[in-house]
């Protein structure tokens, strides 16, 4: 995430002439170019950002998670999805053009350049901030129309951008094996072999999550996520480490990578200032041999891919550390579990608090997501949040990525529904929990919306699977309900969850979008979040973190086994919200027994905490429905 | 489907000896082959095939209707899907190896092919049996690991296949409007408006339905299927259609494509003989303006598709007469619902013969199926049969795609699972039924599998989903009571139905593949097919085909309308095979509604046709269950 922005549009035209102006500058491209393309991500196609790389907020003022921006001579346009709809139109002057991703009638960013564009039109874009994939498809279409996708190495959002921030360096944390469970030469060893089976020489790491979990170390550099700016690549006898070699004068960190005294040759860490990544990986493809194969991802920086010469590249959906960092050992799992018991300690007294406050009428959207986070900071090994606060009174919670500002602030009352989504970075584990709840008398209508999203959470929650089942398979379970009512909602229904990382991770999760998402494993943590927004009135999401785990029906078809999910958010769901006649016994059954779970758990440990009130609440909220 | 194959496997040693022989033979490749690759579509990529194109089975001896096979020096293999398994291992002699496509441990072609050959093979194909995306596909990856995929102009089976059948030239057969809904020249002006809002200058049309659809013009070249041979190229003022010429002497198919009048010029059509499409598509091509453009499906053939240009060519998943095709007008509606009228009306009789004689120990799989053909080729405007009967008792029904024949022929008893897949061309629709049936007592095992069938089988007929959603997002509906259970079935939901055309087509299915199908629309027909197989013992299958029809919930969520399915299929699903207590009173009342509109609708046209037994069978038949 990025600045503190307004809800009212930012002022652009000024900057679109400058930008315009440079896209016409020899200094930056040898020829004029028609179209500029500004991607949200950063070099590593992180998902959320440094200040310095806000270059698609900068430019349209639209500060969502996810969007790209299309400046030609004539149009300025932006692509985002159904999350960010409304907070988009809001955030962006009438120099901007949304388009509605997922929506029949939009066209895609390549039909609507064509479309646009005049007879052999230059389209350049940063090389360091597009992905791979992105520009192969988009160079491929663009070419058959005509037109040419070019490569502009100076930052041309840069080149306007005078006060731009520097890149952070925050201070680097090493995880001993009590939190990690593996130690990273014994990762480094289990990627090498992967590496062997596959015939493969070099591995390059870009994500910087990756880089985080494979040597057991954190950072700061991006709010929320615990990650560092930092390159990796892997050989089979070196390790080159590619980060702000200040960083690694820190003695514990030094010992941590056994950077003075390594144990074994090939597990010697050699270290190279951040920048070098790309003289350093030309240097190793110069010394290929024909037959060294080059691993990196599809998704990583279209400038570093293409160092690799084609013949040697192996371009991967997902890397190796992505899919062994998915799937969680037995340490981070009961690492993630301690984390959210002390999350939802933190819960039942925020939400105790809030009904004893609200209706004096001084809690504000912003005051009760601060509380929330003091609350969560009395909490042990507390390091963060995991994501801004979404806490959102009403109308607001229609806009799905919500974020309070001062200008929107809107008091919390017993008249309106009260959506908050939050979570936590704990040294053990990552939480993200949404509860949606009214502290008077909901509506029919609300209550109606909440019990489908409801019958839709037990749906995914509950639902027995065979082993090998992709994630998306699971999608329309979170949806029965409300289809069957006409209602729906424009998001996915899950997303994977890091383990004192990132909040949002792959290769897995649960969404309409057929993304070549892994088979879901045993061990691997994903969200489970349906919702139902009315624009202009209310929102309601009903989010827990699940953790798959094997299921033993009656049966067992070919022997391949079956898995479900078991809640590692342990929250009350507001029964008042509920129409419980539209439950059926299962769910009742789920509900009370879901329940039953978070009062045994988190009640022992807000008794052992002294938290009395809380636990009071805890308890009259979990009582059994009929 | 192709012969009449036995199911026990054929002898290939010597036929191999010969392929490989042909393999190293300079006459048909300047270099030795390494690898051979046999698809089993022919140059139209059809999913039923011409005695001709059967060289998949015969080099092999497997006749199912999906298999791809692989010859090396050492290694003989085909891939084949879950439909298949048992029938692939009895059919083919341990000269050949099965892979099972769907499960994790097999290996794609591609990567198999990377593991076994040796350095810098050359493997070869048919580039007129490969489609393009395939062969783009399997080029990639060979390339990638060295390789080389070439293209084979003679085909290395035929080369080895001394009395290869003739490609068929039956005779042709016009249909009006009242069959059709939609004149030819009006199909060809909706084709033409499509091309030019996408500024396409000419589109080639490879697909036998297709272009049988476009036309109104139906053959009978390949069993079951009523098309015949032929390729058209549609330009904005010109239609070019290549087939066997003799079939053009018919007055009444002259009169019908209007070759000796043509109402305009731009509708006139020129004729040439089957053959020579390769070399007219090669003469527009080479009169190309530097802007034109060309339609040709991604799925055509290799040989057609590389003809044209690559800066020309604009490959297309599916073609605007594939989506034209899969929305039924109202006349085609109305022509499916009769067929599948007289279809039930067929089903009934035979279902009251079968309970009669089965006791009396004379009914064989073999003399069911052929009763049930007679009982349809009764009605009015039967054509043939659209696909061959599956008729299988008890461990037969295990065999998904199981055919029976004379020396695997079994005797229907009143101890075993009857299963019956079947279906008809009639001149006014294509149907597609299957029931499962026991003239005995059910075992709980078999009820209690055939309910969580059947719960599946509802939840996606009943299903109310969005305006606009795809198919394979109803997959796991069908499945959810049976992984509930732990079970499940290889193959996928449903697949499109033509009306008088293939019993399958695209672009929609119900699958949980995650192809790009397109989204359901309102006349859209598939079928709706869950099953359970336990091998050795007995399988379950129950299939209607559906309509996409417009549902009215609720509420209607962004004014995006809803969709249902309406079953066109109306014969009774066997009560005793239920297990009523698994059913919610939603499923029962579901049931009751389907048997009550059976009892109608069939019921009156029985009435009407003097057929009394089989009427009084329904009746008995549809009671409500409680």
């Amino acid at each position: 995430m990025c600045g503190e922005k307004a809800m009212s549009p930012k002022i652009t035209g000024e900057l679109l002439r400058q930008l315009r102006q440079a896209m016409k500058n020899c200094k930056y491209f040898s020829e004029p170019i028609q179209a500029y393309i500004i991607p949200s991500g950063d070099a590593h196609q992180s998902e959320y950002i440094a200040p310095c790389d806000c270059r698609r907020e900068f430019i349209s003022g639209f500060d969502g998670s996810a969007g790209t921006a299309i400046v030609t001579e004539q149009h300025a346009a932006m692509w985002t999805d159904g999350r960010y709809f409304l907070q988009a139109s809001q955030q962006m002057d009438n120099n901007w053009t949304l388009m509605k991703m997922g929506l029949k009638e939009t066209p895609s960013q390549e039909d609507w350049l064509i479309s646009v564009l005049p007879e052999n039109s230059k389209v350049g874009v940063d090389p360091w901030i597009i992905a791979a994939d992105q520009w192969k498809n988009m160079f491929k279409a663009l070419s058959s129309a005509g037109h040419s996708l070019v490569p502009v190495q100076d930052n041309l959002i840069d080149a306007v951008w005078p006060d731009r921030p520097e890149r952070p360096s925050t201070q680097l944390r090493s995880l001993g094996l009590d939190y990690t469970g593996i130690s990273w030469q014994d990762k480094i060893t289990a990627l090498r072999a992967k590496m062997s089976e596959r015939k493969i020489t070099w591995f390059v790491a870009t994500a910087l999550d990756e880089i985080a979990w494979l040597f057991n170390l954190r950072g700061a550099d991006i709010e929320y996520n615990p990650v560092f700016f930092a390159y990796t690549i892997v050989g089979m006898n070196t390790i080159r480490f590619f980060v702000d070699l200040k960083r690694l004068s820190n003695p514990a960190v030094r010992e941590h990578l056994q950077l003075d005294s390594p144990s074994k040759p090939e597990l010697s860490i050699q270290t190279f200032p951040y920048e070098s990544v790309y003289t350093e990986l030309q240097a190793i493809c110069a010394a290929l041999g024909p037959k060294d194969k080059v691993w990196i991802c599809d998704k990583a920086s279209c400038a570093l891919t293409q160092v690799i010469p084609k013949t040697h590249r192996t371009p991967i959906p997902y890397t190796p550390l992505c899919l062994a960092k998915a799937v969680k050992n037995a340490t981070e799992i009961q690492g993630m579990k301690m984390a959210h018991i002390k999350d939802a300690v933190a819960l039942c007294e925020f939400f105790a608090w809030l009904e004893k406050e609200i209706p004096k009428g001084n809690v504000t959207e912003i005051s009760a997501a601060d509380k929330a986070e003091e609350l969560r900071s009395q909490q042990k090994d507390f390091v963060g949040l995991s994501f801004p606060t979404i806490s959102s009174v009403g109308p607001h919670g229609a806009i799905i990525h919500y974020r309070p500002l001062p200008e929107t602030n809107r008091t919390l009352t017993v008249n309106e529904v009260y959506l908050i989504d939050s979570g936590a970075q704990y040294v053990d584990g990552t939480t993200d929990v949404t509860r949606t709840m009214h502290f008077g008398t909901p509506s029919a209508f609300e209550k109606e919306c909440f019990t489908y999203v409801l019958k839709g959470h037990i749906a995914v929650s509950a639902a027995i699977f065979p082993n090998g089942t992709k994630g998306h398979l699971l999608d329309s379970f979170a949806r029965a309900a409300l289809w069957e009512s006409g209602l729906d909602y424009l998001h996915g229904t899950g997303h994977g969850v890091g383990c004192f990382l990132n909040v949002h991770e792959g290769p897995c999760g649960i969404s309409y979008k057929t993304f070549a998402d892994e088979p879901l494993e045993a061990g691997m943590i994903v969200s489970d979040e349906p919702g139902y927004y009315e624009d202009g009135s209310f929102g309601i999401r009903l989010e827990n973190v699940v953790l798959v785990v094997p299921a033993k029906p009656k049966y067992n078809y070919r022997n391949r086994g079956s898995l479900t999910f078991e809640p590692l958010t342990l929250v009350p769901i507001q029964v008042k919200m509920m129409n419980t006649e539209l439950l059926t016994q299962k769910e009742r059954d789920w509900v009370n027994e879901y329940h039953r779970k978070c009062r045994e758990v988190v009640g022992a440990e807000l008794e052992r905490q002294g938290r009395k009130e809380a636990l009071d609440w805890l308890i009259r909220e979990t009582q059994p429905i009929i």
